[in-house]
């Protein structure tokens, strides 16, 4: 072990960090002399150090006991580095194209030392806002959350894989922590999914401290969210699914923002909310988010673009994204139907007919979770504590509020009604009509 | 610790245990010549030992490492004398007047000593059997179910006391195990749940060297639910839900065979299959083998008494089950709606309208678990591996064969049809349809 206890590093002490982990130290030839260390964490909890050396380069990653944007104020237990390494490790074992390669974990030091993911990457979400198309991603998120999200399911794992925290060899899981990947062990991961259910599912239907939105355009809109019964009835459902329902290993923050692009390539990181829960999270987080940048076009026009075929881009985006998604996810159902899954007995459900209304009924509530969580997750972003730079890149607050009010209004209807709509295309049908 | 490994005890070795133990030796008076020690271990997993001494008595439960009617051929874990233990000791906290005491748990030798239930405490199956009233079965079941179900649930626990498995200080449990009632603790309890998923909602829908029926008579009717599309569709649902949903700490095995009664007294027993599961898998086993001694009870009719005003009981029984539990559930929930309980926060759901709104749709979506688990119960003893003694005990197999048939009938549609019936009173109208 590199350092006998926790301490949060700084550039400098970083170095020293390096210098006796020779994991880390080898990808960049043991040569200190050149190196460069840029510090680039953008997100709230952690600090992200860039290492790049004549010969290699690496990303370190380090919780600290804090939500880093509130300073102190806000504890935030740094065990999150764990369940983000042994996510990783489980879904880039599942899906490695997709899912950078962790090099080291130091559960001591809460530190992650991961591939570097260079230029010319950016995150998903600033390319949105730049108005760049990435022509494989729908393709790409897609392969990535059928594969790891069935994979963890029980339609592909015993119960007894799922359940147990021990004893049990998972496949395609390295040394980091070969057990742990398990129901089981991420219970523990119990204050990121608090801190989830806090800020998605409580507090914007309450008066919070927290909360903001852009006022005084959006003040009646966010009494309305707080006044809406049937929102507020239909959100309980949710937080219910998101709390009790250990359906398979879910990213648990998989908006525009934890995936990193180049135009042919796409990478999910930051899995530091992983836990067993609701495929709908990761599939409804995705095109939610998706749909707030659809929202934001209008506030990015200007003379030059005015955003329209972009627009366009992003809709068939998210059409492709949950069809191809449906695809994938059914046909690795399909191969592996006589496999160890315990879900659908193969003696019970070996029968076209029998197999085809399982998956239909499965898929159909998957939808249907999908589209409610999605929801959420956009309202949240509207009127609850952390807002999205989509619409905080806007800034002239009128247009900004016009943008946000749409994707409340959408997400409000997708929420309360989700279970009316039956088909991606009328989604995109519902997108349309409010945005004309 | 009394012995220092395992070893299944016999009434000599019994002795031995005691003798060192003091937690038992003082419970009767520590005299030994004249205590008496019986065998009654009617189930089939266990030994129990009735230990009755001058000054005191108490059981001895040892759990061993097989299913015991199938001598050795089904390997079956001794941890589940932990769960049971553990499972006793939390709902015994929560409703003591209706658990029995635990004086002492040896996890080593999988033991249990516990509260000797005297006579005339009979096993409630018995007497259902037996044509005896039991004038406050459904008010003390009721309470049970209300107070163990609601108060290990998200409406009056924390998201962290009902997922974290250490840091945690329970109300209510001893010393026990101090820490154990939590959710990544009862994710070992799974070799009992994976048995419940094969005997319940898998074999009873295949071909299975372990089925039985009552053949010739019930030779289609076994055929039938094996090619039942829909029933298949509605059990795999229900299994989801089983293995995926951790609503509340439950019993998991709470038929009549589970519960030991008096005229006055009602003792529930048993709980080794306890994990994180759904409520209405244990409201629906009560009252699904309710249902199941309703329609034995023509096979056990004679001369001196046909049992129709012993039929109306039950059914009244079953009535009194449900809307007690409804109204106890819901008064505990209306006590405690600004308690720590997460699923609903007072801040979001405080509002008189609101709140019946969501009482009412968690409530009818509990009846209608509990109406599909109860069917799935019901099923598995006519045409799975394990028969209920009501109907074992009609030795003419025609006679058992229409009892059963018409017990099927009832399930098929209860599991089918579930989310049609509004209220229990119109399940009992199904009852007697079925029955006319």
């Amino acid at each position: 072990m590199a350092f006998p206890e926790f301490r949060p590093l700084d550039e400098k002490s970083l170095v020293e960090y390096i210098k006796v982990t020779p994991f880390l130290s080898s990808k960049i030839g043991d040569k200190y002399d050149d190196i460069k260390i840029k510090e680039v964490g953008d997100g709230n909890l952690n600090f992200v150090y860039i290492v790049v050396g004549a010969s290699g380069s690496f990303v370190i990653k380090q919780a600290l006991p804090y939500v880093r944007s509130l300073t102190e104020s806000w504890p935030m237990t740094k065990e999150r580095a764990y369940f983000e390494a042994v996510a990783l490790k489980e879904h880039g074992g599942l899906c490695p194209r997709h899912v950078p390669e962790v090099y080291h974990f130091d559960r001591t030091m809460s530190l992650i030392g991961m591939r570097y993911l260079e230029p010319p990457h950016i995150i998903l979400r600033k390319g949105l806002i730049a108005g760049i198309e990435y022509p494989f991603l729908a393709e790409h998120v897609s392969v990535y959350m059928a594969k790891t999200l069935f994979c963890t399911s029980l339609l592909y794992r015993s119960t007894t894989e799922h359940k147990r925290a021990d004893n049990v060899v998972i496949p395609n899981v390295m040394a980091l922590e070969r057990n742990a990947s398990v129901l089981a062990e991420f219970c523990g991961n119990v204050e990121l999914c608090r801190l989830t259910e806090q800020v998605v599912f409580s507090d914007p239907y309450k008066v919070s401290e927290y909360n903001r939105w852009t006022s005084p355009y959006l003040d009646h809109d966010a009494e309305a969210v707080r006044d809406d019964v049937i929102l507020k009835l239909e959100v309980a459902e949710l937080k219910s699914k998101f709390c009790e329902r250990a359906q398979a290993l879910i990213h648990g923050d998989l908006h525009t923002g934890s995936v990193m692009v180049t135009r042919d390539s796409t990478q999910v990181i930051d899995p530091e909310f992983a836990f067993y829960g609701p495929m709908g999270y990761d599939i409804g987080a995705f095109i939610g988010n998706l749909i707030l940048a659809f929202f934001a076009q209008d506030g990015h026009a200007d003379q030059g673009n005015d955003r329209k075929i972009y627009k366009e881009w992003i809709l068939k985006t998210i059409e492709d994204t949950w069809n191809l998604f449906h695809q994938k996810f059914t046909a690795l159902w399909d191969q592996h139907k006589d496999g160890p899954g315990e879900a659908y007995l193969p003696a019970i459900y070996n029968n076209p007919e029998l197999q085809k209304l399982i998956q239909e009924k499965y898929m159909k509530e998957l939808f249907h979770d999908t589209l409610g969580f999605g929801a959420a997750k956009m309202i949240r972003r509207i009127v609850g504590v952390a807002h999205v730079e989509d619409f905080e890149s806007i800034k002239e607050a009128s247009i900004r509020a016009d943008c946000e009010r749409r994707a409340l209004e959408l997400a409000k209807t997708l929420l309360k009604r989700r279970r009316e709509f039956l088909s991606i295309s009328e989604v995109i049908s519902a997108i349309r009509h409010v945005q004309s």
